[in-house]
């Protein structure tokens, strides 16, 4: 499997087409940006970390029978994926109150939710990313409502799955952030990355940040944050 | 039916509590707001105006089986209603895009949405009335699905109902805020009001606004605009 054009580079990955119209190759960058862009720095490792992580976890929900566009990795940085159309959603999983549900609804960081919440986003950095709801999607023909209703279906069986493996690993999975996408064939399946770019770890025994919130907040310790999810998760 | 203490005075009306434990008396002010309060005016004429035309419309309403509160028109100004535990929800329903839907999304004003759009508000000036989803809603117990689902039903069929009869009136009904509230014994009816300062109304052939966005964007002729719409409405 070799890279051929660069189709698209984003804030954190670039993506490459193959000679295999099926599939695409993903390689993570070290930078890293916040606050829709306007925070703009470098993680060392982060790429590796990320690209390993993901893997590890999206692995972990295809036995239990979540379709991922996960393939094979190639390398610490770089993973072979299936090509999808993405969905133009950013689907938010909430367990616990933090960053910008704390700030709109006044709730405390760490407010345990009484139930699980999802939250939308049309994903449009013109627009900053706003969030919207299940109307809006189908007035902005986003999704339809049967491809709606398998995105909110996968994305909690995610959680329920992601939450109890972090917790084997001393980890309060907080929030995350997931992307779906359609393939040829008009399935719906997991796509892009699951990583502390994209969740909120807190440590369940000190509470310590274990994520991205530690380069969006200037925490320190940036990097050894990245390294010890890669060490929970991976062993190494 | 006689006032009593005054229960609660709000940004448009007050609300009076009355000898009968079940009632209310609300009185309609000229005070106009908008931007959450940042501006502040007067309308004159526009409680009175206010009033005779959201009871008007009740009264369509309850004639198509949509239960509200409206009991009695005491005079130009003040109303029976009765007292209801207000869902603290605003309900947006949107045919076409305009304000802060057309912000958010990059909608053009005047777009039509290809379905219509129902959005759910916190009411809570502090947060500034974010919005919200139906996940928010019951992880804060604002509302139960069985509320919610009733909620929606009520608004889609008055929005069905309203955009019928101000079409048949020369107004495209653009976008309306609607308020639930639940009974002593535990029914969803609809309350608050339905006015030119919840609507927004357009003239069909000459697309002027005849609504609290001429207060809101000093476009002039405000009190013209309240007026128009008594006249389309009751005749007066
Ligand atoms: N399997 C896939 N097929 C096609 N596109 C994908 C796939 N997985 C992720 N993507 C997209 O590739 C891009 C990944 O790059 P990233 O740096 O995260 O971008 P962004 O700056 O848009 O977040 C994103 O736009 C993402 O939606
Ligand atoms: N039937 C009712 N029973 C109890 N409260 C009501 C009823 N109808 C409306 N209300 C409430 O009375 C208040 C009306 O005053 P208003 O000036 O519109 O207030 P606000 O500034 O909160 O919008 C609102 O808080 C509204 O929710
Ligand atoms: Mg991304
Ligand atoms: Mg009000």
């Amino acid at each position: 499997m070799k890279k051929t054009t660069l189709l698209y580079e984003g804030k954190a990955k670039k993506v490459f087409k193959t000679d295999d119209e099926e599939k695409l190759i993903v390689s993570y960058k070290d930078d890293a940006t916040a606050f829709n862009g306007v925070k703009k720095g470098s993680i060392e490792e982060k790429g590796s970390v990320n690209n390993r992580v993901s893997n590890y976890l999206m692995g972990l929900l295809e036995k239990e029978g979540i379709p991922t566009h996960l393939i094979e990795e190639l390398n610490e940085r770089e993973t072979v994926v299936r090509k999808v159309q993405i969905v133009p959603l950013e689907v938010i999983v909430r367990n616990i109150a933090a960053g910008s549900l704390s700030k709109r609804l006044g709730l405390e960081e760490g407010t345990k939710m009484a139930s699980t919440v999802l939250e939308y986003c049309y994903k449009n950095d013109d627009l900053g990313d706003p969030m919207i709801n299940d109307y809006h999607i189908y007035a902005m023909s986003l999704a339809t409502e049967e491809e709606l209703k398998t995105i909110a279906d996968m994305s909690l069986k995610i959680n329920t799955t992601l939450t109890t493996y972090f917790a084997s690993i001393n980890i309060e999975l907080v929030d995350f952030k997931l992307e779906f996408g359609r393939t040829s064939d008009g399935h719906i399946i997991l796509a892009d990355e699951i990583s502390p770019d994209t969740c909120r770890f807190w440590d369940k025994n000190t509470g310590e940040k274990l994520d991205k919130d530690r380069f969006r907040r200037d925490l320190g310790k940036v990097e050894d944050a990245y390294q010890e999810i890669l060490k929970r998760t991976l062993g190494k």
